[in-house]
């Protein structure tokens, strides 16, 4: 690997080696001194040309356990036009040594285009790009983090050195401007579970019928009758509520009636079966509050082993060969 | 100690033992190199729901100073409801791991919420959380700083291991609107010093009468009568000048006249006496030029003591027992 | 050297210091691990009256590759008047213990009023100041790293140890604004070169005769005629352009047609010639795609080397004595 791009690029091997060393790295996060000197003298950019305070602390705080060097850089409100931005940009973090670069960007591909453009050096040790969002295209870590919350649930073992096989999720709201939902189904294909999209019509994309997954516009339906074993709901956004959508949403309240998850839903699904969320929550739209506080929520877990997922990125985009055996961390 | 959330928390030897620590830690910082490997592998969260770059900055120093990482993660303009995001915010910084958290918030009370609701863990080692300034209601670690430029220069042998029987410190201005004069009046009574609170009528708060402290309306007769050993300026927020807080604030000509420190009122304190300002000054209205640079001002010292303070709390917070003693820094 | 405030304070050997440092901290740049433990423990604040985020993460890259912590202080936007800010931002930062600040300020004269003030002290080891661009004045790191980038191409040996006697450059554009003009004036005339300016009439600043250049009106009798072996395009300020120099500015079609540089022009420059940009380029404007990407063109090295000459900057203010000899980096 030499970017992380998106989830539909991974094989099955190299997706179970990202989990497996992220459940390395997160043991180490359980000691008092959670710092590992691996990526000592490493410069990390964060380039974020959208805000995303939670995505940002999160790869910074991996960056940093592992001792390297973090450089934020906030694109956001630049005035030049896209193009350009991109390539000076891109030119001058590697002219300056950047050893990896985090993009967050608003035009899906634009991670894509960084990693391929040869801006940031094509032969010998080029920067490595890691996607940390980009427009309604992909966001990988966060689907390498939902696969290793759930395999650490429900695969025995934690599931070292494991697949999916065999487990059922539902990915529940606006599919179609969601960059989860879409890295979500091809690394939960890539591992072999099943995926059913739970989604007003209005809020399917065109041509969903060629994605590898089942569809339903009934989530009392896909609850009771396909019983998952992890039901993974979107955040809504709220702005695209108020008409922003062009007439896609249903009123709040009518989205929170048929899409909402909550104590009755919960109770549909089987016993050992898992709730999660991308964060942060609409409490009492998407998510009631008790079935974001229930037990059965891996909410917050989820973030932490979002840490340990980018620092098994970060690692094996600058430290690691093709394995992580064999390396003391 | 698990927090430090109000000046009105701590005891006198709890007191004592902060204002020592620090006094320890300053020693450090005369050095050439000021870093110590204390604090190596904990991370820092600056959490600035408000801007304040002075006390952010201060914060990070001190942090960085120890070995700590910092995460700086300014939460200003975000849309999201205050519960909501304080809880979200809170459970996604225990989840990465953060050792610290140093917040500043516009609403009285939020780091007592953070402190105290599990949110940030309550079994174990849950997150250390320090107030950087609440709404009107504390700045615990700026009157430590106080307390210990007070001791340091009023208190013979520097003051170590002693508290500050004996003193009289006037604290004056806008008390109404002022977390520094309510976090001093707190600190400055449990360590035994007497303080007397200088303002108009209408910058008193309602209860004022209960505080443990004398009030007065006239600056000149607190400093010819009751001769302080310290005066302790606060700053005036220009914009409440402007009509701004109702009517209870005098024109600025007015304030200066009557409140305003200058090389007059400096001449009716006893020699010894010293001025303070939390900062940033306005200077020509609540304090002249050469007062704020006359030799009785130890403004440019209180900052200084600030890092020195603040390495003191995240030390005792994150890496002390009940005691300084014996630590090697 | 205290201070790095402007090009026109260097003597030849402070810069051919300078130079051959950069040199040395160049040749660690290409190492896998770049980080050297040369400041650790020393605080450098980038302290940022204006945006300027390229230059900012050079000195940040710069900073950390010698293991310095480094504080960012973005003061754009702060409503205090100008005075009292930067006197009282400066005691601040003082007493916080500072090494080392490097300023960028929209007034010219701040860096220099911020190092002979007293107010970041005066004896023993004041803290030492940068300068990262004020006003329309000075960039100095900018004109170092433009000289570093021709004596490296264009004298035997990379020019270690050596001036630039005998060399030409152009400097073609918007010299009147231009705060990098100045620099390089200034400092390729101390080295020994010479230099033409090629600009508009109207954006030659009053008293450009008194300069220790030539100036010309036309970019192709200078190319054909002078044969520059360095030809170094300014950038336009696209507001500018707009009327907002007051009719200073010819159109952009009409400046791209006598001021851009373009694959013709490029053709009548001996073989030698580079070209060189302090970016962000506006391609199309005043430099064309093919010259900005052709093999004379040297711009993405300048970033690689502004990252090289801040080292040593940093290196010899804080760590070095009167020659960078025997020091092992």
């Amino acid at each position: 690997m030499k970017h992380l791009l998106s989830a539909a690029d991974l094989s099955v091997d190299e997706a179970i080696l990202l989990l497996d060393t992220a459940a390395q790295m997160a043991a180490t996060q359980s000691r008092e001194i959670k710092k590992l000197p691996t990526l000592r003298g490493r410069t990390v950019v964060n380039l974020f040309f959208e805000d995303s305070t939670r995505t940002r602390i999160s790869f910074e705080t991996a960056a940093k356990r592992l001792s390297a060097d973090v450089i934020n850089f906030s694109a956001k409100g630049s005035s030049v036009s896209k193009g350009e931005s991109l390539k000076d940009t891109a030119l001058t973090l590697h002219a300056m040594g950047a050893d990896a670069v985090v993009v967050r960007h608003w035009a899906s591909g634009a991670p894509h285009q960084l990693a391929h453009s040869g801006w940031l050096g094509s032969v010998g040790n080029p920067v490595a790009v890691l996607n940390a969002g980009d427009g309604t295209h992909q966001h990988p870590t966060q689907s390498l983090l939902d696969a290793f919350t759930i395999r650490r649930h429900l695969v025995p073992d934690e599931g070292v050195g494991r697949d999916l096989k065999g487990l059922k999720v539902a990915i529940v709201g606006d599919v179609l401007h969601s960059r989860v939902a879409r890295s979500n189904v091809n690394l939960l294909r890539t591992l072999g579970a099943e995926v059913t999209l739970v989604s007003p019509p209005t809020l399917l994309p065109v041509g969903v019928e060629s994605w590898p997954c089942a569809t339903s516009y009934s989530l009392d339906d896909t609850l009771r009758d396909w019983q998952p074993d992890a039901v993974m709901m979107l955040r809504v956004q709220r702005e695209r509520m108020s008409g922003g959508a062009g007439g896609f949403f249903p009123s709040p309240l009518e989205y929170t009636r048929r899409y909402g998850l909550d104590q009755r839903r919960l109770a549909m699904l089987p016993e050992h079966a898992i709730v999660m969320h991308p964060g942060p929550m609409n409490r009492g739209l998407e998510i009631s509050a008790q079935a974001a506080d229930s037990p059965r929520s891996v909410i917050v877990e989820q973030v932490a082993n979002g840490v340990a997922v980018r620092m098994a990125a970060l690692y094996l985009l600058l430290a690691g060969g093709s394995s992580a055996e064999g390396t003391s961390i």
